[in-house]
């Protein structure tokens, strides 16, 4: 038996290969096609954390984990899915990979354009491709994104939720308010996700993952080769991991528009650990949705957590305030449920202010590659483009 | 000034083209890269009504209509798109290009993909395109489908609706309900089209077809080169055409389930004459949505309807009733609202009754395309294909 990763080469890949090689008894087969290091290149940025060549960092947690293999592989090609199909007959497939970024998907239509068909055809031909192969009972698990919901004025439910209209009573997914062409791409997946076990029963899982700070899991701390990579860029960084590099730069931390409205947080430990709760908890009968995160923050108390943090690192950090680009709601109080989620994670593993010192203190340990990339905080033209 | 018009080779396109030339003040420029000819000469395959080589039909067309002309090329490449834009400089988009079959996108993993990524891909690229040549002010007219709402069991919404859950309201579109991969698509274009329409203003009107019957319109009755295709096959007919093919070919007519479902109808003529409505009314401030269907009818109505009508062409129709393969809820009532659509159509011009007139009528003239063919009215191997 064996377990299927993709996006293994990812922010949050790298780790959750790592967790799943040490938890499950299954053979672990991280796929990647290594397009992430490829589009942070493109935007003129690199991992702050340095990360080893492909080989030389795949060999050293093979070396680790014994249960652990690397494929190279474009998911979007229906053949290769096909064949990983066919040879390692997976009892499941956690799926990780994406164009994970809102962003780079709105730079233009190409970028659009390469983000929701690449995303889109990954899902679908993974789940094509165990249907297929007779793998109809494999537990499909994905992490999408919080963002597919937008700024309702209701609670964000978990999963699917009763609604009156005129008289009618029903129970319907989530609807498409997602607001980039990116995160648009994960409601697409989790329409497709209700398809193909609507279909054929596919059992999935659904990890709609809060925004994502930390650099260190328990198995990378110990370790440089297997360090996660760590982006501070405009388009590939997380919020809290952008902010914690301008204040490391020594750039003022920038806040858009208020800052008040409320994002849903976790921790990268805590998203790697649930990651793997989901794999282990066992296929469930229908799709079975999970808000993954630990805690909504508001961005000014983010920024005000790193200026404080800060100073444990001789840090003096500077908040600023900047008009808005985005389109959203400001104040928006965001109410997500979450039990089945925080059932499914635990115990939370690192909260913000931990999770920050961990960043802070990576980063001030490799702060070398920040230098001569501060440009990079902030949108702006494309390497090769005017 | 000119209009634009994709899938203009198709069975609702072509006489919509012809009607937009014959409406219109501006230039009607239609777009077909003639891929329903290959996909239903793939399934094995034929229009009932001959349809002359595009060339020749064009020509004749053109020949009618001085306003009118035809450009090849496919919609996916998103340079050709552009250069649509830039060339023509639309006042409106009405974008009927797409592959349309639901059985089509059910028969494999494939066709699955295909239809999801081209149909996906082809709206984004209209929709990126209108904005990167500044044309966020052009109208853009797309038709989806009825199936995106699958069966609800409340009243079907025309546009956003009002929903409570746990204390808070909040208006939302449709969510993704749709059962085939096809339907899926048109989901996902509604969920784009609102994106765009958020991020950019662009104006949208979103035409949600129900079934389609019939064969002639105004335009392509007094010509024989004017007319449209006819299919007849499972895969592309539908089901109303497919009926009174089977009638005319002297096949019973076949019934899934107790026919007892209520389906969304409406006539080619009036699904015509609305696009083009759609058209004259100008660009809407936000996304319209409009169900367009004149009356829900039940399967079991129309065989019987068919078979009543084809004693005026002395047809002995027997209804035949056969196990559903598909996933649906029977007996389902569907209620759909659809009180903007029935102003934007103005007076229905074609009921069922006289769809299935007109339809027996050029079936009868036309039937030999049948002959040989009688095994398309069935699910079955594609051509080539074991």
């Amino acid at each position: 038996m064996a377990v299927i990763l993709t996006g293994g080469d990812g922010y949050v890949g790298w780790p959750t290969a790592l967790r799943m090689a040490s938890e499950l008894d299954e053979r672990v087969v991280a796929v990647d096609d290594l397009s992430r290091r490829r589009w942070v290149e493109e935007c003129g940025s690199v991992s702050a954390v340095p990360v080893a060549p492909p080989g030389e960092r795949t060999a050293a947690a093979k070396e680790r984990y014994g249960n652990l293999s690397f494929v190279a592989g474009d998911l979007t090609d229906r053949d290769f899915v096909k064949s990983l199909m066919d040879i390692y007959e997976p009892s499941a497939v956690v799926h990780l990979a994406a164009q994970p970024s809102a962003p780079y998907s709105q730079i233009n239509g190409e970028r659009a354009l390469d983000t929701q068909t690449g995303n889109v055809s990954m899902t679908l031909n993974l789940l094509w491709a165990l249907r297929e192969a007779g793998l109809e009972n494999s537990h499909f698990v994905e992490t999408t994104t919080m963002g597919v919901y937008g700024a309702p004025e209701f609670p964000v439910p978990e999963g699917e939720f009763e609604v009156e209209y005129r008289g009618g009573r029903d129970t319907i997914p989530y609807p498409a308010m997602a607001g980039s062409w990116y995160h648009m791409t994960k409601t697409m997946d989790a329409a497709n996700m209700r398809l193909a076990n609507r279909q054929w029963g596919q059992p999935c899982s659904d990890l709609r993952t809060a925004i994502v700070y930390g650099t260190e899991t328990e198995e990378t701390r110990g370790s440089d080769t297997l360090k996660t990579r760590f982006d501070f860029d405009y388009y590939f960084g997380t919020v809290v991991n952008r902010f914690c590099a301008q204040a490391v730069a020594g750039y003022p931390v920038t806040v858009y528009g208020k800052g008040e409205q409320r994002k849903p947080m976790i921790s990268l430990e805590d998203t790697v650990q649930s990651t793997v709760n989901a794999v282990t908890a066992g296929a469930p009968g229908g799709v079975e949705v999970y808000n993954q995160a630990t805690r909504p923050i508001a961005i000014v108390e983010l920024a005000d957590t790193i200026a404080e943090v800060g100073t444990e690192f001789d840090l003096d950090v500077e908040v600023k305030h900047f008009e808005n680009p985005r389109e959203e709601k400001e104040e928006h109080e965001m109410v997500v449920e979450n039990d089945r989620f925080t059932k499914l994670l635990g115990e939370q593993r690192q909260d913000l202010e931990e999770g920050v010192r961990d960043v802070l203190g990576t980063l001030v340990r490799y702060g070398d590659a920040l230098r001569g990339h501060e440009d990079r905080f902030l949108p702006g033209v494309l390497k090769g483009q005017s």
